[in-house]
């Protein structure tokens, strides 16, 4: 019953009779013998060129469709002379399914991302972004394949939660309470504060204690008030969780995944990164190549501090051991030092959360972060700290109520096993695997401070 | 680099010697000569026979391990003599991991599903809830696959709101303003008041207004206070939307997919289906059988209310034309009219939201509800209007302010297509696959009123 798509009438192995056509219209130019008109459905980057003959009865309809019109059309699937394109359309019949009149915003000419952000229920037609929502939903079900080959098990962990994680963020309050009216929090849906996840890796860390390996794939919130671009309120985190891993095992499955996705862009997406390559960053192709020519450099926190020092640059954050790498630190390492993706590990204990595994020289945390030239840091990750007096002597030390997080020390206090895991942010690797500058421009509807239309 | 998992070893094609396993003890069975541990990773259903031999050093450490401690063991993958399993392992040295005292909570005998719901992050270390949140894994990428092979595209509809889709439920609000304090909705971080989504179908109808062929999957909210076995606050679900399809069209997809989703549950969960099977409910293979054995059968609304009247049934609920079908209508219709699955459609309009079509009749709409032996609804959904002119005289008789939903009228202004859509819920899904009879116990953590630990 499936209707055939323009995908599949582009891919048709020989010539077809009496098939049907449906999409928008994208572009028409009239001859004096017939019109030509390129219709989209959205299924794939390109268009079906359809011929009309002007002296089809229903040709009559032609004056009525513009840019964006809506048509059914019936007719032969033949061979094609124009260049560029192995098919075409010769229409028998022409149906207008719903009419775009002047008032459509779509044009033929270039909008801005600025402008095309106002319409963002309409952008999806545009080449830009019909391209970027369809390698977002090629390069989710990767990541899905990538877990699932492996023998990962998916994890739904709670949106609304009671607990804040790592304190990694503001966090948006959930409630059903009357604003400006006296309540007490007891009378709250939950009978308690609740709040949106900034992170599922706690809760992700209880289910690789039970079933081994296992990744979360959900929505994460940060109510920060960020105006830039790559900063969403609400965006897509991947969090894997391995029972039995250390960092260095954590490390290689980072480097692989990330790979793997960019292998993917390659393999299903060829056409939508040719038009990234040419309209929005002329140096995409190479870089990704570059991340697939090579193993991913690794360099521990303390030997990139040392990097930085002696490169001679005049950065605007100082380079100082014990302090965070600040973007431009990371994209020194990755774009100029290394000129490729590195991985950086062994942080700083007094700069990492509590969770993080102590390592042994009593300075550092079993923690990594991945970093992809033009983006900076894609994955953050860490062994987890298993050994239950360790874990408790840093979450007195980090000021954390015991009583919040008795079940994860269970966790430890049952059966304890090493284990590692990673985040990596689904709109960071979007970025890096279309070239697109802007988070709001990667996701259908973005929440950011003062915006949440639709 | 990766580690053999227990589901890896137990389908070894031959013998291996030095091989590493980890796990967590389920059972230890003392002999003469040496001890049986049957340890878990969690990886598949059964776990791996570990035969620890008396005269062994590391035996010494079998006193300290119990239900629930977790071991590393160094030894061969041998033939077992045991029957029912193909493989067990000579342990040549042992290694505790993490030990599990006697206040571990899951020795053992058996638990109630109250009980265990208090320890939800320790209940995936049980057969039963290690079993479900496997399907549930398996389950989630089936349905990422039925749509991906059949070329629609992931849509990632926005979870914060500041629309309320079709007043489908109570919703939650979302604020960063403090409570119990005097504010104004501007002050709110997006300057508005915002929601937790009900549901992503009308953003998903934008996106198959460009892309064609969509579907969302992620979590949505209903702040009602329901304390029932069906009902949670946060839920995952399922929401093609196809351009292009009409009811039937919407009825076939539907089918299809529920029927994809129960063979995947044959094919790829054997060993879970058994145990639920044999231990949650007894008819629960041969209900799914009967999923798969014919085509689902199709009956229209008004065809049912007659069935229904006609069964001589006393009904608490009475049966009228124009009302909702309830769920011991529903549960008549699918379990004793037809014994098996059935989609219902073409419901009276009064009863339905602004978007569906209405049907020439002047008296229905173009809805439809797939119902299952022992669940009732599990996909609802409708063809969409997509007349201008209907679908504004719907939105104002049904009160709602034409400005807040101009967005989605454009998506008729401008190149309007037929299309329609369904809603599955993934919960109910897994309780019909599983047979699990609470919603709570198919869901990782899950939030109900008063409830939203972890």
């Amino acid at each position: 019953m499936a209707l055939d798509t323009i995908q599949t009438l582009l891919h048709s192995e020989s010539a077809r009779n009496g098939i049907t056509a449906r999409g928008w219209v994208r572009t028409k130019r009239d001859s004096k013998s017939c019109s030509f008109l390129e219709i989209s459905d959205g299924s794939c980057f390109k268009g079906l060129q359809v011929v009309v003959d002007a002296a089809l009865p229903t040709a009559e309809l032609l004056p009525r469709i513009l840019t964006g019109a809506s048509v059914e059309v019936v007719g032969d699937l033949v061979a094609s002379p124009a260049a560029g394109q192995k098919w075409e359309m010769q229409a028998a019949e022409l149906c207008l399914l719903g009419e775009a009149d002047a008032t459509y915003p779509l044009q033929k000419k270039g909008h801005t991302p600025e402008f095309l952000r106002t319409i963002a229920h309409l952008r999806p037609r545009t080449n830009l972004f019909g391209s970027v929502f369809r390698v977002r939903s090629k390069m989710a079900y990767a990541v899905h394949r990538f877990f699932q080959e492996r023998g990962f098990f998916y994890v739904h962990t709670p949106i609304i939660t009671s607990s804040d994680c790592e304190g990694a963020g503001e966090m948006f309050q959930v409630t059903t309470l009357k604003p400006n009216t006296p309540t007490k929090p007891e009378q709250d849906f939950f009978g308690r504060p609740t709040y949106l996840t900034v992170s599922g890796q706690l809760q992700g860390e209880a289910f690789a204690c039970a079933l081994g390996n296992i990744y979360t794939f959900g929505p994460t919130f940060r109510a920060e008030n960020s105006n830039t671009t790559r900063h969403a309120a609400e965006f897509w985190m991947i969090e894997p969780e391995m029972a039995f891993y250390d960092l260095t095992a954590d490390m290689t499955l980072a480097e692989e995944h990330v790979r793997y996705l960019v292998q993917a862009m390659f393999d299903e997406c060829p056409d939508e990164l040719e038009f990234f390559n040419k309209f929005i960053d002329k140096g995409l192709i190479d870089r990704l190549k570059q991340t697939l020519a090579k193993p991913f450099e690794r360099i521990s926190y303390t030997d990139a501090v040392d990097i930085l020092l002696k490169s001679g640059r005049n950065f605007e954050h100082p380079v100082v051991w014990g302090d965070s790498l600040q973007t431009e630190h990371e994209r020194y390492l990755a774009e100029e030092h290394v000129k490729g993706p590195v991985t950086i590990f062994n942080y700083p204990k007094d700069i990492k959360p509590f969770y993080m595994r102590q390592n042994d020289d009593g300075k550092t945390a079993a923690a990594m972060d991945l970093l992809v030239p033009g983006i900076g840091e894609i994955v953050g990750g860490s062994q987890r700290e298993e050994r239950l007096d360790v874990l408790e002597a840093l979450m007195s030390k980090q000021g954390l109520d015991p009583e919040n997080y008795s079940w994860y020390a269970d966790l430890r206090r049952y059966g304890s096993v090493p284990h590692a895991g990673y985040g990596l942010g689904f709109e960071r690797l979007l970025m890096f695997v279309t070239g697109v500058p802007n988070i709001r421009d990667v996701i259908p509807f973005a929440r950011t401070p003062g915006h949440a239309a639709y």
